[in-house]
């Protein structure tokens, strides 16, 4: 049982407090209750947050520990007055070293989703997202040329979760395909790769790992046999290796860790760095 | 033009760092060139880090910025003394007073994503995204009562970004079900939703949005006229009302801002907390 309660308090989503906060409590061997407080814009929301951190306080015997990204000074006081919590103000305590630094004064600008709806760079990641969709698992040849990345593999190799990732979060156009049997009788790639070599990146994983993933959709089958992954995987990276096509193991990696190393190998000019 | 050199670093992906990094420099009206270092987790990446960071400040004629999460204290000591930029220590300024706090000391853990392909929530992760994706857009009724969250609405009005967000970031099995004319003709919901109203949400937008949107797709088409979407988003408030779902317009909001509303409003026991 929990036997502490962590709350991650923003004038916005509160998504930015709470990677962050729990990004440094994974560093702890603590098993904490989590509350999210998003949208606290107001003096009133402020003084139920602060009602609620030393309610917590009282029933957990500990005081709770706060993560805020707070950008409302007046909302942020309200906090600092009454919350009987540990106040982690992540904002403050870089903002102000930063306003020396870079000599400006923050604007305290609310939240970085805000009005984000408007701006280009919202859009692309919208457009991108349809875009994956559309070119997920070779649905579609149509616009191929306008992917950012093109991943390979075969089935169920971790191309769609890892595209949609790459769309959502980095704006990535990224479609992805599969290798399938036919290829590997072919011995050629699918034939509306090959003129995209430089965008197509390979996915692959260990045939015992995938033997049980597929067993899962398809329990007993052909498709899912040790046997036909061992064979499948093989073919596959050893297609991969002739055309010269980078790739990675998925076996063990996140979605976010296969997306960062290939945004490092492919480094698609899309990306607003 | 850029005027000064960011740097993002971590052991691991350097998300975590990337994503309060921008949070806090969106608190200043300044143009910085962005640049992440992933998976620094020796000394010889480290070193090779400090000389890009430095020479990063030479070419701009001021001091990068470094945002790191390291915990790997021998790489973190090569960039503290060798790096001759404005070091932000996300990690240890934070983790340090909590060390004292929680009376435990921290395990310096690598990575909130590493190993995560192998923890049980990562896989509901994996899984919802699949669930998503199979139920987008009304195509499968099949198991839709495994679904944590329903979203409906007219068609382009944000269901599928929202979905698989839902989906990718929490975990959420989260079905999404257009409302087209013949609901409207019959004035009432699609007859597969009726028996799981707790978790239906609705998305609505401002007609004059939705029509530029469905532009994009169809250009001068009657399912993007004015008209049209005005009628639409009619017929599709008054059935919303009527049903008691609750909803919110998505025309001025993010992804991140409609999830965060729905997950207020749903709370779905699914979530871990």
């Amino acid at each position: 049982m929990p036997n502490r309660t962590v709350f991650f308090i923003s004038d916005g989503t509160a998504i930015t407090a709470e990677t962050f906060g729990k990004a440094i409590l994974a560093q702890f061997e603590t098993d904490c209750l989590h509350i999210r407080l998003p949208f606290v814009d107001t003096v009133e929301k402020a003084n139920k947050a602060v009602r609620q951190i030393n309610h917590a306080g009282i029933v957990d015997g500990k005081r709770p520990i706060v993560f805020t990204t707070l950008v409302n000074m007046e909302v942020l006081k309200v906090i600092t007055n009454g919350c009987q919590g540990m106040l982690l103000d992540m904002f403050g305590t870089f903002v102000h070293p930063l306003e020396t630094e870079l000599q400006l004064k923050s604007n305290h600008r609310i939240g970085r989703f805000t009005d984000a709806s408007k701006s280009k760079e919202y859009q692309l990641r919208i457009e991108a997202i349809n875009f994956s969709l559309a070119h997920d698992d070779g649905q579609s040849h149509l616009d191929l040329e306008h992917s950012d990345v093109i991943l390979v593999g075969v089935s169920r190799s971790g191309k769609t979760p890892t595209s949609l990732y790459l769309a959502m979060q980095y704006g990535l156009k990224a479609s992805n395909y599969p290798l399938i049997p036919e290829d590997f009788e072919r011995r050629h790639l699918p034939p509306a790769l090959t003129t995209h070599k430089n965008k197509l990146f390979g996915l692959t994983i260990q045939p015992e790992r995938l033997s049980e993933i597929r067993n899962e959709r398809r329990p007993n089958s052909h498709y899912a046999s040790l046997e036909n992954c061992r064979q499948e995987v093989k073919e596959a990276e050893a297609m991969m290796r002739r055309s010269g096509i980078r790739w990675l193991s998925t076996t063990t990696k996140s979605i976010e860790e296969i997306a960062t190393t290939i945004l490092q190998e492919i480094r698609p000019e899309r990306l607003a760095y």
